[in-house]
């Protein structure tokens, strides 16, 4: 089973790694993920190549700690999948 | 003027950073570099929020050095901005 979110500091965020089958499977997501940023102004740092996809979430608000509005937008991360 | 790309070692890569107005146009050119990736089947390594984009090429077999394949994949990719 994937692992879910991991909370890491300085700064404080969430991350996590995803790997897919092939491309065709990371894009997929990909085009969710933006479809999801979009409806909800927020946008996450990314990496990603032909299979994988690292998210990185930090608090809107630069400095702040990771709250109830990251827990739930990872989420909704979750429920692309 | 935007830098081009800097051709680093270990592993052998070039890179480039670009930064955008806005989503908008960094979407646009996401979904423009995506249609190329498909055309030529290489994918390089990318990372990205709401206006930056950051690129990693390395050659098609790891561990191989970027020659010009790469080189022209990447001004392929400079056509796009």
């Amino acid at each position: 089973m994937e692992q879910s979110w991991t909370h890491r500091s300085r700064p404080d965020r969430l991350e996590r790694r995803l790997e897919f089958a092939d491309y065709d499977s990371t894009r997929l997501f990909l085009e969710r993920l933006n479809t999801l940023s979009e409806r909800e102004g927020r946008f996450p740092d990314i990496s990603f190549g032909r299979t994988y996809v690292n998210l990185t979430l930090t608090a809107e608000a630069e400095g702040e700690a990771i709250g109830p509005r990251e827990e739930s937008f990872a989420a909704a991360i979750d429920d692309l999948l």
